[in-house]
Protein backbone atom coordinates (compact mmCIF):
# COMPACT_ATOMS: atom_id res chain seq x y z
CA UNK A 1 0.00 0.00 0.00
CA UNK A 2 1.08 3.16 -0.99
CA UNK A 3 0.19 6.50 0.66
CA UNK A 4 -0.02 7.32 4.21
CA UNK A 5 -2.74 6.99 6.75
CA UNK A 6 -3.70 10.03 9.20
CA UNK A 7 -6.62 9.94 11.85
CA UNK A 8 -7.19 12.55 13.93
CA UNK A 9 -9.16 11.58 17.00
CA UNK A 10 -10.76 13.19 20.32
CA UNK A 11 -14.21 14.52 21.32
CA UNK A 12 -16.00 17.42 19.73
CA UNK A 13 -14.65 20.80 20.52
CA UNK A 14 -10.82 19.45 20.52
CA UNK A 15 -10.26 21.22 17.24
CA UNK A 16 -10.02 18.21 14.93
CA UNK A 17 -11.84 20.14 11.91
CA UNK A 18 -9.61 23.37 11.72
CA UNK A 19 -6.24 21.52 12.94
CA UNK A 20 -7.00 18.45 9.79
CA UNK A 21 -7.66 21.92 7.42
CA UNK A 22 -4.17 23.21 8.65
CA UNK A 23 -2.17 19.57 8.10
CA UNK A 24 -3.82 19.62 5.03
CA UNK A 25 -2.00 22.97 3.70
CA UNK A 26 0.92 22.51 5.57
CA UNK A 27 1.02 19.15 3.03
CA UNK A 28 -0.35 20.72 0.05
CA UNK A 29 2.75 23.04 0.44
CA UNK A 30 4.93 20.52 0.26
CA UNK A 31 3.39 19.25 -3.08
CA UNK A 32 1.20 16.41 -1.25
CA UNK A 33 -1.79 14.86 -2.70
CA UNK A 34 -3.92 14.95 0.30
CA UNK A 35 -7.80 13.85 0.76
CA UNK A 36 -9.67 14.66 3.99
CA UNK A 37 -12.26 12.67 5.25
CA UNK A 38 -14.55 11.88 8.11
CA UNK A 39 -16.16 8.80 9.93
CA UNK A 40 -18.78 7.39 10.54
CA UNK A 41 -19.89 9.08 6.79
CA UNK A 42 -17.39 10.14 4.31
CA UNK A 43 -19.38 8.80 1.28
CA UNK A 44 -22.76 9.78 0.53
CA UNK A 45 -23.62 6.28 1.47
CA UNK A 46 -21.82 6.22 4.73
CA UNK A 47 -23.57 9.63 5.56
CA UNK A 48 -26.80 8.38 5.20
CA UNK A 49 -25.63 5.51 7.73
CA UNK A 50 -23.95 7.85 9.98
CA UNK A 51 -27.50 10.14 9.95
CA UNK A 52 -29.24 6.74 11.62
CA UNK A 53 -26.46 6.60 14.27
CA UNK A 54 -26.60 10.17 15.13
CA UNK A 55 -30.57 10.49 15.32
CA UNK A 56 -32.67 10.54 17.95
CA UNK A 57 -34.89 7.33 17.34
CA UNK A 58 -38.01 6.34 19.52
CA UNK A 59 -36.69 3.14 20.35
CA UNK A 60 -33.16 2.47 21.98
CA UNK A 61 -30.77 1.20 19.80
CA UNK A 62 -29.36 -1.99 20.78
CA UNK A 63 -25.59 -1.72 21.11
CA UNK A 64 -24.51 -4.07 18.32
CA UNK A 65 -26.77 -2.08 16.10
CA UNK A 66 -24.76 0.28 17.07
CA UNK A 67 -21.84 -1.23 16.20
CA UNK A 68 -22.79 -2.82 13.06
CA UNK A 69 -23.96 0.41 11.55
CA UNK A 70 -20.32 2.01 12.69
CA UNK A 71 -18.54 -0.73 10.58
CA UNK A 72 -20.99 -0.78 7.64
CA UNK A 73 -20.33 3.08 7.53
CA UNK A 74 -16.41 2.04 7.37
CA UNK A 75 -16.48 -0.69 5.17
CA UNK A 76 -18.31 2.02 2.94
CA UNK A 77 -15.82 4.44 3.15
CA UNK A 78 -12.65 2.25 3.25
CA UNK A 79 -13.88 0.53 0.04
CA UNK A 80 -15.00 4.09 -1.82
CA UNK A 81 -12.95 6.35 -0.70
CA UNK A 82 -9.67 5.47 1.78
CA UNK A 83 -8.57 2.39 -0.12
CA UNK A 84 -8.64 3.91 -3.93
CA UNK A 85 -6.94 7.22 -1.96
CA UNK A 86 -4.37 5.05 -0.36
CA UNK A 87 -3.32 2.98 -3.61
CA UNK A 88 -3.19 6.62 -5.33
CA UNK A 89 -0.58 7.50 -3.12
CA UNK A 90 -2.26 10.19 -1.57
CA UNK A 91 -2.33 11.14 2.09
CA UNK A 92 -5.55 10.42 3.36
CA UNK A 93 -6.27 12.67 6.62
CA UNK A 94 -9.60 11.10 8.39
CA UNK A 95 -11.19 12.81 11.22
CA UNK A 96 -12.08 9.76 13.44
CA UNK A 97 -11.49 6.26 12.47
CA UNK A 98 -11.52 2.87 14.56
CA UNK A 99 -10.30 4.31 17.74
CA UNK A 100 -13.41 6.14 18.26
CA UNK A 101 -15.44 3.35 17.81
CA UNK A 102 -12.70 1.36 21.08
CA UNK A 103 -13.66 4.52 23.05
CA UNK A 104 -17.31 5.60 22.84
CA UNK A 105 -18.40 2.60 22.22
CA UNK A 106 -15.97 0.13 24.13
CA UNK A 107 -15.17 2.83 27.13
CA UNK A 108 -18.26 4.71 26.66
CA UNK A 109 -20.72 2.14 26.47
CA UNK A 110 -18.82 -0.26 27.97
CA UNK A 111 -18.57 -3.01 25.18
CA UNK A 112 -16.27 -5.65 25.34
CA UNK A 113 -13.49 -4.63 23.17
CA UNK A 114 -12.72 -8.37 21.95
CA UNK A 115 -15.96 -7.84 19.94
CA UNK A 116 -14.95 -4.39 18.16
CA UNK A 117 -11.59 -5.90 17.85
CA UNK A 118 -13.69 -9.07 15.81
CA UNK A 119 -15.40 -6.29 14.01
CA UNK A 120 -12.31 -4.28 13.04
CA UNK A 121 -10.14 -7.53 11.60
CA UNK A 122 -13.65 -8.44 9.37
CA UNK A 123 -13.70 -5.17 7.78
CA UNK A 124 -9.83 -3.88 7.93
CA UNK A 125 -7.98 -6.88 7.81
CA UNK A 126 -4.25 -5.42 8.60
CA UNK A 127 -4.65 -2.03 7.90
CA UNK A 128 -4.51 0.50 10.34
CA UNK A 129 -3.61 4.29 10.86
CA UNK A 130 0.48 4.73 10.51
CA UNK A 131 -0.57 7.83 12.47
CA UNK A 132 -3.06 8.97 14.95
CA UNK A 133 -3.03 12.37 16.47
CA UNK A 134 -4.98 12.17 19.80
CA UNK A 135 -6.50 15.62 20.56
CA UNK A 136 -6.79 15.68 24.47
CA UNK A 137 -8.84 17.67 26.44
CA UNK A 138 -10.69 17.82 29.75
CA UNK A 139 -14.07 16.80 29.62
CA UNK A 140 -15.91 20.22 31.20
CA UNK A 141 -14.14 21.67 28.27
CA UNK A 142 -14.80 19.62 25.14
CA UNK A 143 -19.05 19.83 26.79
CA UNK A 144 -18.99 23.32 26.95
CA UNK A 145 -17.44 23.97 23.33
CA UNK A 146 -20.10 21.44 22.09
CA UNK A 147 -23.26 23.27 23.81
CA UNK A 148 -21.68 26.51 22.41
CA UNK A 149 -22.28 24.59 18.83
CA UNK A 150 -26.00 24.16 18.93
CA UNK A 151 -28.41 21.18 19.16
CA UNK A 152 -26.31 18.23 20.13
CA UNK A 153 -26.64 14.35 18.69
CA UNK A 154 -27.59 11.47 20.16
CA UNK A 155 -23.57 10.87 21.37
CA UNK A 156 -22.96 14.60 22.63
CA UNK A 157 -26.32 14.24 24.63
CA UNK A 158 -24.51 11.61 27.00
CA UNK A 159 -23.53 12.56 30.30
CA UNK A 160 -20.25 13.68 31.95
CA UNK A 161 -18.85 10.16 32.82
CA UNK A 162 -19.64 8.75 29.59
CA UNK A 163 -17.39 11.39 27.98
CA UNK A 164 -14.56 11.12 31.11
CA UNK A 165 -14.63 6.87 30.08
CA UNK A 166 -13.63 7.97 26.46
CA UNK A 167 -11.38 10.25 27.65
CA UNK A 168 -9.79 7.39 29.60
CA UNK A 169 -10.38 5.33 26.66
CA UNK A 170 -8.18 7.50 24.46
CA UNK A 171 -5.24 7.96 26.16
CA UNK A 172 -4.75 4.37 27.63
CA UNK A 173 -4.71 3.41 23.94
CA UNK A 174 -1.92 6.05 23.02
CA UNK A 175 -0.69 4.30 26.05
CA UNK A 176 -0.99 1.20 24.73
CA UNK A 177 0.44 2.04 20.95
CA UNK A 178 3.12 4.66 21.18
CA UNK A 179 4.13 3.80 18.26
CA UNK A 180 1.36 4.92 16.53
CA UNK A 181 -0.04 7.71 18.67
CA UNK A 182 1.03 11.51 19.31
CA UNK A 183 -0.61 13.03 21.86
CA UNK A 184 -1.85 16.81 21.40
CA UNK A 185 -3.27 19.16 24.11
CA UNK A 186 -6.33 20.39 22.91
CA UNK A 187 -6.77 23.07 26.29
CA UNK A 188 -4.11 25.44 24.67
CA UNK A 189 -4.68 28.17 22.29
CA UNK A 190 -4.79 27.61 18.81
CA UNK A 191 -1.42 28.91 17.83
CA UNK A 192 -0.11 26.72 20.81
CA UNK A 193 -1.76 23.56 19.68
CA UNK A 194 0.09 23.96 16.13
CA UNK A 195 3.67 24.59 17.56
CA UNK A 196 2.45 21.49 19.07
CA UNK A 197 1.90 19.47 15.84
CA UNK A 198 4.75 20.83 14.17
CA UNK A 199 7.46 18.01 14.87
CA UNK A 200 4.36 15.72 14.19
CA UNK A 201 3.74 17.62 10.52
CA UNK A 202 7.41 17.09 10.07
CA UNK A 203 7.34 13.53 10.73
CA UNK A 204 4.43 13.19 8.10
CA UNK A 205 6.57 14.68 5.70
CA UNK A 206 9.30 12.71 6.09
CA UNK A 207 7.52 9.70 6.09
CA UNK A 208 5.40 10.48 3.16
CA UNK A 209 8.46 11.02 0.83
CA UNK A 210 9.59 7.56 1.85
CA UNK A 211 6.91 6.47 0.38
CA UNK B 1 -36.11 -19.92 25.97
CA UNK B 2 -39.77 -19.98 25.62
CA UNK B 3 -42.08 -19.72 22.73
CA UNK B 4 -40.84 -20.81 19.15
CA UNK B 5 -39.16 -19.40 16.08
CA UNK B 6 -40.41 -20.12 13.08
CA UNK B 7 -39.14 -18.14 9.69
CA UNK B 8 -40.56 -18.11 6.59
CA UNK B 9 -37.99 -18.20 3.39
CA UNK B 10 -37.79 -17.90 -0.63
CA UNK B 11 -37.96 -15.96 -3.43
CA UNK B 12 -40.85 -12.28 -4.07
CA UNK B 13 -43.43 -13.59 -5.18
CA UNK B 14 -43.44 -17.09 -3.44
CA UNK B 15 -46.54 -16.34 -1.15
CA UNK B 16 -44.51 -15.51 1.77
CA UNK B 17 -46.48 -12.78 3.08
CA UNK B 18 -50.28 -14.63 2.41
CA UNK B 19 -48.81 -17.68 4.07
CA UNK B 20 -47.32 -16.16 6.89
CA UNK B 21 -50.90 -14.41 7.68
CA UNK B 22 -53.07 -18.07 7.42
CA UNK B 23 -50.16 -19.65 9.52
CA UNK B 24 -51.05 -17.36 12.17
CA UNK B 25 -54.38 -17.83 11.79
CA UNK B 26 -54.42 -21.45 12.42
CA UNK B 27 -52.37 -20.89 15.40
CA UNK B 28 -54.61 -17.65 17.01
CA UNK B 29 -57.24 -20.35 16.43
CA UNK B 30 -55.49 -22.93 18.58
CA UNK B 31 -55.13 -20.27 21.35
CA UNK B 32 -51.74 -19.10 20.98
CA UNK B 33 -49.93 -16.19 20.97
CA UNK B 34 -48.69 -15.55 17.67
CA UNK B 35 -45.94 -12.17 16.51
CA UNK B 36 -45.41 -11.45 13.11
CA UNK B 37 -42.24 -9.85 11.68
CA UNK B 38 -39.99 -9.67 8.81
CA UNK B 39 -36.72 -8.92 8.10
CA UNK B 40 -34.97 -7.07 6.71
CA UNK B 41 -36.68 -4.52 9.24
CA UNK B 42 -39.02 -5.14 12.30
CA UNK B 43 -39.12 -2.18 14.18
CA UNK B 44 -38.83 1.27 13.00
CA UNK B 45 -34.93 1.80 13.40
CA UNK B 46 -34.55 -1.69 11.66
CA UNK B 47 -37.14 -0.59 8.50
CA UNK B 48 -34.81 2.33 7.89
CA UNK B 49 -31.56 0.50 7.91
CA UNK B 50 -34.19 -1.70 5.65
CA UNK B 51 -34.31 1.31 3.58
CA UNK B 52 -30.94 2.07 3.01
CA UNK B 53 -30.82 -1.64 1.70
CA UNK B 54 -33.21 -1.59 -0.43
CA UNK B 55 -32.63 2.08 -2.05
CA UNK B 56 -30.58 2.95 -4.96
CA UNK B 57 -27.19 4.78 -4.61
CA UNK B 58 -25.04 6.78 -6.78
CA UNK B 59 -22.32 4.62 -5.49
CA UNK B 60 -22.13 1.11 -5.59
CA UNK B 61 -22.40 -0.58 -1.70
CA UNK B 62 -19.54 -2.62 -0.93
CA UNK B 63 -20.93 -6.04 -0.11
CA UNK B 64 -19.11 -6.16 3.75
CA UNK B 65 -21.14 -2.62 3.90
CA UNK B 66 -24.43 -4.42 2.88
CA UNK B 67 -23.24 -7.40 5.33
CA UNK B 68 -23.28 -5.03 7.95
CA UNK B 69 -26.12 -3.35 7.43
CA UNK B 70 -28.04 -6.75 7.52
CA UNK B 71 -27.06 -7.99 10.57
CA UNK B 72 -27.29 -4.60 12.16
CA UNK B 73 -30.84 -4.25 11.45
CA UNK B 74 -30.99 -7.73 13.10
CA UNK B 75 -29.36 -7.23 15.90
CA UNK B 76 -32.24 -4.19 16.69
CA UNK B 77 -34.83 -6.94 15.61
CA UNK B 78 -33.95 -9.40 17.95
CA UNK B 79 -33.48 -6.92 21.01
CA UNK B 80 -36.60 -5.30 19.99
CA UNK B 81 -38.72 -7.88 19.04
CA UNK B 82 -38.16 -11.42 18.66
CA UNK B 83 -36.37 -12.02 21.86
CA UNK B 84 -39.02 -10.69 24.15
CA UNK B 85 -41.80 -12.13 21.96
CA UNK B 86 -39.65 -15.55 22.51
CA UNK B 87 -39.29 -14.93 26.20
CA UNK B 88 -43.06 -14.32 26.67
CA UNK B 89 -43.79 -17.90 25.03
CA UNK B 90 -45.27 -16.41 21.79
CA UNK B 91 -45.00 -17.91 18.39
CA UNK B 92 -42.51 -15.95 16.61
CA UNK B 93 -43.11 -16.30 12.47
CA UNK B 94 -40.31 -13.78 10.35
CA UNK B 95 -41.07 -13.27 7.15
CA UNK B 96 -36.97 -14.13 6.22
CA UNK B 97 -34.07 -14.19 8.80
CA UNK B 98 -30.63 -15.79 8.40
CA UNK B 99 -30.96 -17.77 5.59
CA UNK B 100 -31.48 -15.00 3.30
CA UNK B 101 -28.46 -13.48 4.08
CA UNK B 102 -26.67 -16.91 3.16
CA UNK B 103 -28.82 -17.06 -0.08
CA UNK B 104 -28.68 -13.63 -1.39
CA UNK B 105 -25.87 -12.64 0.06
CA UNK B 106 -23.80 -15.75 -0.05
CA UNK B 107 -25.58 -17.70 -3.20
CA UNK B 108 -26.46 -14.56 -5.02
CA UNK B 109 -23.38 -12.16 -4.41
CA UNK B 110 -20.84 -14.52 -3.87
CA UNK B 111 -20.07 -13.92 -0.80
CA UNK B 112 -17.52 -15.76 1.13
CA UNK B 113 -20.29 -17.69 3.89
CA UNK B 114 -17.78 -17.97 6.64
CA UNK B 115 -17.64 -14.34 6.73
CA UNK B 116 -21.89 -14.93 7.41
CA UNK B 117 -21.52 -17.37 9.62
CA UNK B 118 -19.08 -15.22 11.82
CA UNK B 119 -21.50 -12.12 12.14
CA UNK B 120 -24.44 -14.74 12.65
CA UNK B 121 -22.21 -16.05 15.83
CA UNK B 122 -21.76 -12.42 16.76
CA UNK B 123 -25.03 -11.03 16.02
CA UNK B 124 -27.27 -14.35 17.13
CA UNK B 125 -25.65 -16.44 19.82
CA UNK B 126 -26.55 -20.08 19.16
CA UNK B 127 -30.44 -18.55 18.48
CA UNK B 128 -31.49 -20.42 15.31
CA UNK B 129 -35.15 -20.99 13.90
CA UNK B 130 -37.03 -24.09 15.74
CA UNK B 131 -38.46 -24.11 11.72
CA UNK B 132 -37.90 -22.81 9.08
CA UNK B 133 -40.77 -22.90 5.85
CA UNK B 134 -38.90 -22.61 2.63
CA UNK B 135 -41.11 -21.81 -0.50
CA UNK B 136 -39.54 -22.81 -3.30
CA UNK B 137 -40.37 -21.30 -6.79
CA UNK B 138 -38.32 -21.53 -10.42
CA UNK B 139 -36.96 -18.45 -11.20
CA UNK B 140 -38.92 -17.46 -13.91
CA UNK B 141 -42.02 -17.89 -12.24
CA UNK B 142 -41.16 -15.88 -9.13
CA UNK B 143 -39.78 -12.82 -11.57
CA UNK B 144 -42.93 -12.34 -13.15
CA UNK B 145 -44.97 -12.54 -9.81
CA UNK B 146 -42.22 -10.25 -8.56
CA UNK B 147 -42.66 -7.53 -11.95
CA UNK B 148 -46.59 -7.65 -11.83
CA UNK B 149 -46.20 -5.92 -8.67
CA UNK B 150 -44.81 -2.65 -9.77
CA UNK B 151 -41.56 -1.51 -9.24
CA UNK B 152 -38.49 -3.47 -8.26
CA UNK B 153 -36.19 -2.72 -5.41
CA UNK B 154 -32.31 -3.25 -5.49
CA UNK B 155 -32.14 -6.77 -5.19
CA UNK B 156 -34.95 -7.18 -7.48
CA UNK B 157 -33.00 -5.50 -10.41
CA UNK B 158 -30.48 -8.16 -10.10
CA UNK B 159 -30.07 -10.97 -13.26
CA UNK B 160 -31.33 -14.64 -13.60
CA UNK B 161 -28.86 -16.42 -12.82
CA UNK B 162 -28.30 -14.12 -9.40
CA UNK B 163 -32.12 -15.25 -8.63
CA UNK B 164 -30.71 -18.83 -9.93
CA UNK B 165 -28.02 -19.13 -6.92
CA UNK B 166 -30.29 -17.61 -4.37
CA UNK B 167 -32.75 -20.49 -5.43
CA UNK B 168 -29.85 -23.58 -5.09
CA UNK B 169 -28.14 -21.92 -1.70
CA UNK B 170 -31.60 -22.06 -0.44
CA UNK B 171 -32.47 -25.67 -1.50
CA UNK B 172 -28.93 -26.69 -0.57
CA UNK B 173 -28.76 -25.22 3.14
CA UNK B 174 -32.53 -27.43 3.42
CA UNK B 175 -30.72 -30.50 1.73
CA UNK B 176 -28.45 -29.69 4.56
CA UNK B 177 -30.48 -29.38 7.68
CA UNK B 178 -33.74 -31.61 6.90
CA UNK B 179 -34.43 -31.12 10.59
CA UNK B 180 -35.08 -27.73 10.63
CA UNK B 181 -36.34 -27.11 6.96
CA UNK B 182 -39.89 -28.02 5.31
CA UNK B 183 -39.99 -27.77 2.04
CA UNK B 184 -42.89 -26.42 -0.03
CA UNK B 185 -43.75 -26.61 -3.62
CA UNK B 186 -45.01 -22.33 -4.18
CA UNK B 187 -45.37 -23.11 -7.45
CA UNK B 188 -49.03 -25.00 -7.09
CA UNK B 189 -52.48 -23.05 -6.08
CA UNK B 190 -52.68 -21.49 -3.05
CA UNK B 191 -54.98 -23.77 -2.48
CA UNK B 192 -52.54 -26.97 -2.95
CA UNK B 193 -50.02 -24.78 -0.61
CA UNK B 194 -51.68 -24.48 2.26
CA UNK B 195 -52.68 -28.71 1.66
CA UNK B 196 -48.64 -28.78 1.58
CA UNK B 197 -48.46 -26.60 4.69
CA UNK B 198 -50.90 -29.22 6.62
CA UNK B 199 -48.54 -31.01 8.36
CA UNK B 200 -46.25 -28.69 9.33
CA UNK B 201 -48.87 -26.35 10.81
CA UNK B 202 -49.80 -29.70 12.89
CA UNK B 203 -46.39 -29.98 13.90
CA UNK B 204 -45.45 -26.52 15.06
CA UNK B 205 -49.07 -26.57 17.14
CA UNK B 206 -47.84 -30.19 18.85
CA UNK B 207 -44.18 -28.68 19.22
CA UNK B 208 -45.93 -25.65 20.82
CA UNK B 209 -48.04 -27.28 22.80
CA UNK B 210 -44.85 -28.81 23.88
CA UNK B 211 -43.29 -25.59 25.16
Amino acid sequence: MRGLFITLEGPEGAGKTTNRAYLAERLIAQGFSVALTREPGGTALAEKIRGILLDQHDEPMAVDTELLLMFAARAQHLAQVILPALEAGKIVICDRFTDATYAYQGGGRGLDCSRIALLEQFVQGDLRPDMTLLFDLPVVDGMARAEARGKLDRFEQEQHAFFEAVRQSYLQRAKDDPDRFRLVNAQQSLAEVQQNLEPYVLEIIERANEQ
